[in-house]
């Protein structure tokens, strides 16, 4: 088995908290195809300098293709490996899309002014700096500044709506079974859950709930992933 | 052809802005499918009656079978006339009923900040006690104290995040052609063209022009549709 793809890591190797190489786990998982992490840190460039590219995830499949982008990891492994679809086409792949967008652009920026701190203090030392340079200057202002966790929990109570209202129907986004679009959101809920030891949902909300169950998924392996101690 | 349509009115019965009854005008174009749309003000609840609730739209089709709630006449109309789909089944189904409860939960809480007011002086005096304590109500404050046309263009903004993402790969929602998707989200536009004289969104925003590219389909159906004037 030569599947290989590079995740993102703390300083601790076992702290997995890219929600873009989340959704690749549990997208391989979800069509029953393995896997090898290889721990990558943000500086890391030369070791994936042969993707073209400079971000993970990197997916080099069995015949040494090479695939980035999760959304384009997903939609390629529906092409390489059909059975047991993920994004499936056409419209359900672009509705699939929207809800991507809406994960990076609704709860991302909820959950990074909770918990960018806390990325700050899990990675490696050597990655620090970049990682304040690139960050500050995306988002305008010092770490420290943007961080406001109460600001970011009434964000994210917004930003949890249409999740909250769609679980109403069913246990999952995609329906009864958990589905591309199911993998494209959690993802990003799995940041906070390795660099926080606080709980980022409360139960009895619905949003909770969901959470638990996609932790359930696969013998329990987002619930299994290691996390900083509190 | 007896297919009829219940539509909110103003007013103005020419007044349209119910972005519910918009989704099945557009639904119902889309799929070739005339209907006879009927003025409806809030508080005509006995002519409705006959549907065994109170809320527009209410369809009932060529052979009297009533159908009410937009997405549960789309996907009607997807079992009934299955040609050229709206919807979807299942996983693409599931993704754009996500798209309702963002449009729903995120872009109409930002659009009623701007245009509650608006609603409020174009509908019939007979509706407007009606419809303040009912929106009094569920908004927890006076619809005066509730407007605030600034908050509203600042969450409008934020909502808007996914939608714009969306539009980088192609002009509409659903790909290269407008689908259910598109007709769910730009509903809620409808309702601030139809009441208020001002543009709701500014020239050069990517939900600009797809707002543009659904007002001129089916000849122009919605980019006709009166409004109230400046």
């Amino acid at each position: 088995m030569t599947r290989t793809m590079f995740d993102l890591c703390g300083a601790d190797q076992r702290l997995r908290f890219s929600p873009f190489c989340w959704r690749v786990r549990l997208a391989l998982a979800h069509k029953g195809l393995e896997a090898e992490t290889r721990a990558w840190h943000f500086t890391d460039k030369q070791a994936i300098a042969f993707s073209g590219q400079q971000k993970v995830p990197v997916l080099v499949d069995e015949d040494d293709e090479v695939i980035v982008d999760s959304f384009d990891i997903m939609a390629w492994l529906d092409d390489k490996y059909p059975v047991v679809s993920l994004l499936g086409e056409g419209e359900a792949q672009r509705r699939a899309r929207f809800i991507k967008h809406w994960a990076e652009g609704a709860l991302a920026p909820a959950i990074m002014k909770i918990a960018i701190l806390d990325v700050f203090a899990a990675i490696d030392p050597k990655d620090r700096d970049y990682f304040r340079e690139s960050r500050e200057q995306r988002l305008g202002s010092r770490l420290e500044d943007f961080q406001d966790a109460q600001e970011g929990a009434r964000l994210l109570d917004a930003a949890l709506k249409p999740l909250r209202a769609q679980l109403e129907d069913a246990p999952f986004i995609d329906g009864e079974r958990p589905g591309g679009a199911d993998y494209l959101a959690f993802g990003m809920f799995m940041l906070p859950r390795v660099v926080r030891p606080q709980p980022l949902l409360e139960e009895g909300d619905a949003a909770h709930g969901w959470h638990e169950r996609m932790l359930d998924l696969f013998d329990g392996m987002a619930r299994n992933a290691p996390r900083v101690s509190g």
